[in-house]
Protein backbone atom coordinates (compact mmCIF):
# COMPACT_ATOMS: atom_id res chain seq x y z
CA UNK A 1 0.00 0.00 0.00
CA UNK A 2 1.07 2.77 -1.00
CA UNK A 3 -0.03 6.46 0.24
CA UNK A 4 1.41 10.30 -0.21
CA UNK A 5 1.20 12.82 2.82
CA UNK A 6 1.22 16.59 1.65
CA UNK A 7 2.79 19.18 4.15
CA UNK A 8 2.81 22.81 4.12
CA UNK A 9 5.66 24.01 6.21
CA UNK A 10 6.13 27.96 7.82
CA UNK A 11 9.75 28.45 8.36
CA UNK A 12 12.98 28.57 5.70
CA UNK A 13 14.09 25.78 8.44
CA UNK A 14 11.25 23.68 10.10
CA UNK A 15 10.80 20.08 11.71
CA UNK A 16 7.43 18.91 11.66
CA UNK A 17 6.32 15.52 13.45
CA UNK A 18 4.26 13.77 10.60
CA UNK A 19 3.97 10.53 13.08
CA UNK A 20 0.02 10.76 14.13
CA UNK A 21 -0.55 11.05 10.33
CA UNK A 22 1.82 7.90 9.29
CA UNK A 23 0.60 5.50 12.33
CA UNK A 24 -3.24 6.06 10.52
CA UNK A 25 -1.80 4.03 7.69
CA UNK A 26 -0.64 1.04 9.24
CA UNK A 27 -2.93 -2.13 8.38
CA UNK A 28 -0.75 -4.46 8.56
CA UNK A 29 0.62 -7.01 11.66
CA UNK A 30 3.90 -7.37 10.42
CA UNK A 31 6.06 -5.55 7.91
CA UNK A 32 8.43 -2.51 7.12
CA UNK A 33 7.07 1.35 6.53
CA UNK A 34 9.05 3.19 4.39
CA UNK A 35 8.63 6.73 4.56
CA UNK A 36 10.65 9.09 1.99
CA UNK A 37 10.60 12.76 0.99
CA UNK A 38 11.04 13.38 -2.70
CA UNK A 39 12.64 16.94 -2.47
CA UNK A 40 16.79 17.41 -2.50
CA UNK A 41 16.25 20.01 -0.04
CA UNK A 42 13.87 18.39 2.79
CA UNK A 43 14.95 15.19 5.20
CA UNK A 44 12.63 12.60 7.13
CA UNK A 45 14.69 12.49 10.72
CA UNK A 46 13.92 9.92 13.66
CA UNK A 47 13.90 11.70 16.94
CA UNK A 48 12.44 12.64 19.87
CA UNK A 49 9.03 15.47 19.49
CA UNK A 50 8.10 15.50 23.06
CA UNK A 51 10.68 18.46 23.58
CA UNK A 52 10.23 20.84 20.77
CA UNK A 53 13.68 21.88 22.15
CA UNK A 54 15.53 19.13 20.24
CA UNK A 55 14.01 20.29 17.27
CA UNK A 56 15.33 23.61 17.72
CA UNK A 57 18.95 22.49 18.74
CA UNK A 58 18.99 20.41 15.88
CA UNK A 59 18.60 23.39 13.39
CA UNK A 60 20.88 24.90 15.18
CA UNK A 61 23.59 22.01 15.40
CA UNK A 62 23.40 21.83 11.24
CA UNK A 63 23.67 25.62 10.89
CA UNK A 64 26.95 25.23 12.74
CA UNK A 65 27.90 21.89 10.93
CA UNK A 66 27.07 23.57 7.63
CA UNK A 67 27.10 27.45 7.62
CA UNK A 68 24.83 28.95 5.38
CA UNK A 69 26.06 31.22 2.09
CA UNK A 70 29.19 29.52 1.61
CA UNK A 71 28.78 27.32 -1.35
CA UNK A 72 29.29 26.65 -5.07
CA UNK A 73 25.52 26.23 -5.80
CA UNK A 74 24.47 29.45 -4.04
CA UNK A 75 25.09 31.23 -7.14
CA UNK A 76 22.81 29.07 -8.87
CA UNK A 77 19.67 28.78 -6.00
CA UNK A 78 21.35 30.68 -3.04
CA UNK A 79 20.26 26.80 -0.72
CA UNK A 80 23.58 24.98 -1.17
CA UNK A 81 23.23 24.85 2.62
CA UNK A 82 19.58 23.27 2.12
CA UNK A 83 21.21 20.51 -0.17
CA UNK A 84 23.94 19.32 2.17
CA UNK A 85 22.19 19.13 4.82
CA UNK A 86 19.11 16.79 3.08
CA UNK A 87 21.97 15.14 1.32
CA UNK A 88 23.78 14.16 5.50
CA UNK A 89 20.03 13.25 6.83
CA UNK A 90 18.99 11.41 4.06
CA UNK A 91 15.37 11.28 2.47
CA UNK A 92 14.21 8.10 4.07
CA UNK A 93 13.41 5.85 6.99
CA UNK A 94 12.40 2.39 7.66
CA UNK A 95 10.05 1.11 11.02
CA UNK A 96 9.58 -2.02 11.53
CA UNK A 97 5.85 -2.69 12.05
CA UNK A 98 5.06 -5.02 14.83
CA UNK A 99 1.17 -5.97 15.74
CA UNK A 100 -0.20 -3.82 13.89
CA UNK A 101 1.56 -0.73 14.68
CA UNK A 102 4.79 1.50 14.13
CA UNK A 103 7.84 -0.21 15.99
CA UNK A 104 9.22 3.49 17.13
CA UNK A 105 10.39 3.62 21.05
CA UNK A 106 8.13 5.92 23.89
CA UNK A 107 10.62 8.80 22.97
CA UNK A 108 10.77 8.65 18.78
CA UNK A 109 8.77 10.30 16.12
CA UNK A 110 8.83 10.70 12.48
CA UNK A 111 9.96 13.95 11.62
CA UNK A 112 10.10 15.88 8.36
CA UNK A 113 12.92 18.49 8.09
CA UNK A 114 12.43 21.44 5.72
CA UNK A 115 16.24 22.99 5.25
CA UNK A 116 14.26 24.95 1.96
CA UNK A 117 11.21 26.30 3.43
CA UNK A 118 8.54 27.56 3.43
CA UNK A 119 6.96 25.29 0.82
CA UNK A 120 4.24 22.97 0.15
CA UNK A 121 6.20 18.97 0.59
CA UNK A 122 4.97 15.90 -0.36
CA UNK A 123 5.64 12.30 1.70
CA UNK A 124 5.23 8.90 0.01
CA UNK A 125 4.65 6.23 2.35
CA UNK A 126 4.81 2.42 1.83
CA UNK A 127 3.41 -0.18 3.64
CA UNK A 128 4.61 -3.49 3.02
CA UNK B 1 10.43 -13.05 10.91
CA UNK B 2 10.92 -10.59 13.34
CA UNK B 3 13.65 -10.92 16.35
CA UNK B 4 14.79 -8.83 19.19
CA UNK B 5 17.99 -8.54 20.51
CA UNK B 6 19.10 -6.87 23.85
CA UNK B 7 22.46 -5.82 24.59
CA UNK B 8 23.60 -3.50 27.78
CA UNK B 9 26.04 -1.03 26.83
CA UNK B 10 29.23 -0.12 29.86
CA UNK B 11 29.77 3.21 29.21
CA UNK B 12 28.26 6.62 28.53
CA UNK B 13 29.17 6.44 24.71
CA UNK B 14 30.20 3.13 22.73
CA UNK B 15 29.97 1.23 19.78
CA UNK B 16 29.60 -2.29 19.93
CA UNK B 17 29.32 -4.55 16.85
CA UNK B 18 26.46 -6.45 16.92
CA UNK B 19 26.72 -8.25 13.18
CA UNK B 20 27.36 -12.02 13.98
CA UNK B 21 24.26 -12.19 16.29
CA UNK B 22 22.02 -10.88 13.47
CA UNK B 23 23.91 -12.94 10.81
CA UNK B 24 22.05 -16.44 12.84
CA UNK B 25 18.74 -14.89 12.25
CA UNK B 26 19.02 -15.14 8.78
CA UNK B 27 16.91 -17.98 7.52
CA UNK B 28 16.04 -16.51 3.87
CA UNK B 29 18.04 -17.01 0.77
CA UNK B 30 17.19 -13.48 -0.54
CA UNK B 31 15.90 -10.70 0.57
CA UNK B 32 16.53 -7.34 3.37
CA UNK B 33 17.18 -7.73 6.34
CA UNK B 34 16.46 -4.06 8.81
CA UNK B 35 17.74 -3.21 11.66
CA UNK B 36 16.35 -1.27 14.21
CA UNK B 37 16.93 1.11 17.08
CA UNK B 38 13.80 1.76 18.98
CA UNK B 39 15.98 4.28 21.53
CA UNK B 40 15.90 8.37 20.73
CA UNK B 41 20.02 8.41 21.73
CA UNK B 42 21.08 5.72 19.51
CA UNK B 43 21.45 4.73 16.25
CA UNK B 44 22.65 2.06 13.78
CA UNK B 45 25.80 2.22 11.95
CA UNK B 46 27.88 0.50 9.30
CA UNK B 47 31.47 0.17 9.19
CA UNK B 48 34.52 -1.59 9.80
CA UNK B 49 34.92 -3.22 13.01
CA UNK B 50 37.84 -5.40 12.52
CA UNK B 51 40.19 -1.87 14.07
CA UNK B 52 38.26 -1.15 16.97
CA UNK B 53 40.40 2.19 16.67
CA UNK B 54 37.86 3.50 14.08
CA UNK B 55 35.02 3.47 16.86
CA UNK B 56 37.00 5.56 19.07
CA UNK B 57 37.74 7.99 15.76
CA UNK B 58 33.62 8.05 15.15
CA UNK B 59 32.79 8.88 18.62
CA UNK B 60 35.78 11.57 18.84
CA UNK B 61 34.20 13.28 15.37
CA UNK B 62 30.98 12.89 17.01
CA UNK B 63 32.00 15.14 19.75
CA UNK B 64 34.10 17.33 18.08
CA UNK B 65 31.18 18.46 15.28
CA UNK B 66 28.19 18.55 18.15
CA UNK B 67 29.88 19.33 21.54
CA UNK B 68 28.25 18.05 24.81
CA UNK B 69 26.27 20.68 26.84
CA UNK B 70 25.25 23.38 24.79
CA UNK B 71 21.96 22.19 24.04
CA UNK B 72 18.28 23.92 24.93
CA UNK B 73 17.33 20.39 25.63
CA UNK B 74 20.03 19.74 28.04
CA UNK B 75 18.19 21.86 30.85
CA UNK B 76 15.18 18.29 31.04
CA UNK B 77 17.98 15.28 30.78
CA UNK B 78 21.09 17.03 29.79
CA UNK B 79 21.55 14.61 26.52
CA UNK B 80 21.14 17.20 23.85
CA UNK B 81 24.09 16.15 22.28
CA UNK B 82 22.85 12.22 21.98
CA UNK B 83 19.35 13.28 20.44
CA UNK B 84 21.38 15.00 17.48
CA UNK B 85 23.78 12.53 17.15
CA UNK B 86 21.17 9.83 17.27
CA UNK B 87 19.51 12.05 14.62
CA UNK B 88 22.35 12.45 12.09
CA UNK B 89 23.55 8.96 12.33
CA UNK B 90 19.52 7.28 12.37
CA UNK B 91 18.15 4.34 13.91
CA UNK B 92 18.36 1.89 11.04
CA UNK B 93 19.88 0.08 7.99
CA UNK B 94 18.99 -2.10 5.66
CA UNK B 95 21.31 -5.04 4.40
CA UNK B 96 20.68 -7.17 1.47
CA UNK B 97 20.48 -10.67 2.02
CA UNK B 98 22.69 -13.05 -0.99
CA UNK B 99 22.59 -16.88 -0.67
CA UNK B 100 21.60 -16.84 2.49
CA UNK B 101 24.01 -14.48 4.18
CA UNK B 102 23.95 -10.86 4.85
CA UNK B 103 25.52 -8.84 1.55
CA UNK B 104 28.35 -6.81 4.07
CA UNK B 105 31.21 -5.88 2.23
CA UNK B 106 34.43 -7.73 3.83
CA UNK B 107 35.33 -4.82 6.48
CA UNK B 108 31.78 -3.98 6.76
CA UNK B 109 30.12 -4.85 10.12
CA UNK B 110 27.01 -3.61 11.89
CA UNK B 111 27.18 -1.44 15.23
CA UNK B 112 24.79 -0.33 17.74
CA UNK B 113 25.75 3.33 18.71
CA UNK B 114 24.73 4.38 22.27
CA UNK B 115 25.28 8.09 22.56
CA UNK B 116 23.73 8.11 26.55
CA UNK B 117 24.62 5.43 28.11
CA UNK B 118 25.64 3.15 30.35
CA UNK B 119 21.73 1.43 29.10
CA UNK B 120 19.55 -1.58 28.47
CA UNK B 121 18.98 -1.81 24.56
CA UNK B 122 16.99 -3.03 22.79
CA UNK B 123 17.45 -3.77 18.69
CA UNK B 124 14.75 -4.96 16.24
CA UNK B 125 15.98 -7.49 13.75
CA UNK B 126 13.41 -7.90 10.48
CA UNK B 127 14.18 -10.49 7.89
CA UNK B 128 12.13 -10.17 4.79
CA UNK C 1 15.29 -9.56 -8.21
CA UNK C 2 19.00 -8.82 -7.23
CA UNK C 3 21.37 -7.06 -9.44
CA UNK C 4 24.87 -5.68 -9.18
CA UNK C 5 26.61 -2.72 -10.52
CA UNK C 6 30.31 -2.04 -11.12
CA UNK C 7 31.69 1.60 -11.12
CA UNK C 8 35.46 2.79 -11.44
CA UNK C 9 35.98 5.79 -9.51
CA UNK C 10 38.79 8.41 -10.88
CA UNK C 11 39.68 10.45 -7.86
CA UNK C 12 40.73 10.47 -4.41
CA UNK C 13 37.13 11.65 -3.33
CA UNK C 14 34.46 11.56 -5.97
CA UNK C 15 30.53 11.35 -6.27
CA UNK C 16 28.78 9.74 -9.14
CA UNK C 17 25.47 9.67 -10.54
CA UNK C 18 23.91 6.39 -10.72
CA UNK C 19 20.67 6.55 -11.19
CA UNK C 20 20.15 5.86 -15.05
CA UNK C 21 21.77 2.24 -14.35
CA UNK C 22 19.22 1.53 -11.23
CA UNK C 23 15.93 3.13 -13.29
CA UNK C 24 16.49 0.07 -16.41
CA UNK C 25 16.65 -2.32 -13.51
CA UNK C 26 13.27 -1.40 -12.01
CA UNK C 27 10.89 -4.02 -13.55
CA UNK C 28 7.57 -4.19 -11.30
CA UNK C 29 5.20 -2.14 -10.62
CA UNK C 30 5.31 -0.85 -6.86
CA UNK C 31 7.56 -1.48 -4.32
CA UNK C 32 10.79 -0.38 -2.83
CA UNK C 33 14.70 -0.29 -4.65
CA UNK C 34 17.22 -0.88 -1.91
CA UNK C 35 20.63 0.62 -3.27
CA UNK C 36 23.29 -0.66 -1.38
CA UNK C 37 27.36 -0.53 -1.04
CA UNK C 38 29.59 -3.26 0.54
CA UNK C 39 32.39 -1.19 1.38
CA UNK C 40 33.36 0.44 4.59
CA UNK C 41 35.10 3.94 3.18
CA UNK C 42 32.06 4.28 0.41
CA UNK C 43 28.46 5.24 0.78
CA UNK C 44 25.30 6.31 -1.26
CA UNK C 45 23.73 9.82 -0.76
CA UNK C 46 20.30 10.90 -2.80
CA UNK C 47 20.77 14.72 -3.78
CA UNK C 48 20.82 17.06 -6.97
CA UNK C 49 22.60 15.92 -10.11
CA UNK C 50 21.88 18.75 -12.17
CA UNK C 51 24.13 21.28 -10.82
CA UNK C 52 27.55 19.30 -10.31
CA UNK C 53 28.86 22.02 -8.01
CA UNK C 54 26.68 20.19 -5.23
CA UNK C 55 28.72 17.21 -5.67
CA UNK C 56 31.75 19.02 -4.84
CA UNK C 57 30.14 21.45 -1.59
CA UNK C 58 29.23 18.45 -0.16
CA UNK C 59 33.25 16.92 -0.37
CA UNK C 60 33.77 20.31 0.66
CA UNK C 61 31.92 20.49 3.60
CA UNK C 62 32.52 16.96 4.73
CA UNK C 63 36.25 17.62 4.35
CA UNK C 64 36.23 20.64 7.12
CA UNK C 65 33.45 18.73 9.48
CA UNK C 66 35.81 15.29 8.99
CA UNK C 67 39.54 16.79 8.00
CA UNK C 68 41.70 14.36 7.32
CA UNK C 69 45.11 12.88 8.97
CA UNK C 70 43.89 13.11 12.55
CA UNK C 71 42.39 9.96 13.48
CA UNK C 72 44.01 6.78 15.31
CA UNK C 73 42.70 4.68 11.96
CA UNK C 74 45.13 6.42 10.17
CA UNK C 75 48.13 4.62 11.72
CA UNK C 76 46.78 1.46 10.12
CA UNK C 77 45.81 2.52 6.69
CA UNK C 78 45.74 6.31 6.33
CA UNK C 79 41.73 6.78 5.23
CA UNK C 80 40.34 7.40 9.13
CA UNK C 81 38.24 10.39 7.39
CA UNK C 82 36.99 8.26 4.70
CA UNK C 83 35.37 5.47 7.29
CA UNK C 84 33.93 8.48 9.69
CA UNK C 85 32.49 9.97 6.07
CA UNK C 86 30.97 6.64 5.05
CA UNK C 87 29.20 5.98 8.77
CA UNK C 88 28.03 9.49 8.66
CA UNK C 89 26.58 9.20 5.36
CA UNK C 90 25.49 5.59 5.19
CA UNK C 91 25.88 2.77 3.11
CA UNK C 92 22.53 2.38 1.98
CA UNK C 93 19.27 4.37 0.18
CA UNK C 94 15.48 3.14 0.24
CA UNK C 95 13.47 4.67 -3.07
CA UNK C 96 9.94 3.68 -3.71
CA UNK C 97 8.71 2.18 -6.64
CA UNK C 98 5.77 4.19 -8.01
CA UNK C 99 4.11 2.96 -11.67
CA UNK C 100 6.97 1.40 -12.62
CA UNK C 101 9.68 3.92 -11.79
CA UNK C 102 11.98 5.00 -8.90
CA UNK C 103 9.87 7.73 -6.88
CA UNK C 104 12.46 10.13 -6.92
CA UNK C 105 11.90 13.84 -7.14
CA UNK C 106 12.33 16.20 -9.98
CA UNK C 107 15.63 16.87 -8.42
CA UNK C 108 16.82 13.67 -6.61
CA UNK C 109 19.38 11.70 -8.32
CA UNK C 110 21.39 8.60 -6.20
CA UNK C 111 25.03 8.83 -5.92
CA UNK C 112 27.91 6.56 -5.12
CA UNK C 113 30.35 8.25 -2.86
CA UNK C 114 33.75 7.42 -2.68
CA UNK C 115 35.70 8.95 -0.21
CA UNK C 116 38.91 6.33 -0.66
CA UNK C 117 39.49 6.13 -4.31
CA UNK C 118 40.49 5.64 -7.07
CA UNK C 119 38.82 2.04 -6.58
CA UNK C 120 36.64 -0.50 -8.54
CA UNK C 121 33.31 -0.48 -6.40
CA UNK C 122 30.57 -2.68 -5.85
CA UNK C 123 26.85 -1.49 -5.70
CA UNK C 124 23.93 -4.05 -4.61
CA UNK C 125 20.21 -3.14 -5.70
CA UNK C 126 17.95 -4.91 -4.82
CA UNK C 127 14.52 -4.54 -6.38
CA UNK C 128 11.19 -5.89 -4.42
Amino acid sequence: MQHEICIQTNAEQEIIDITAQIEKMINIKQGICTVYVPHATAAIMINESADPNIMEDILTALDKIIPAGKWKHDAIDNNGAAHIKAGLIGPSEQIPILNGKLGLGTWQGIMLCDFDGPRKRKIIVMVQ
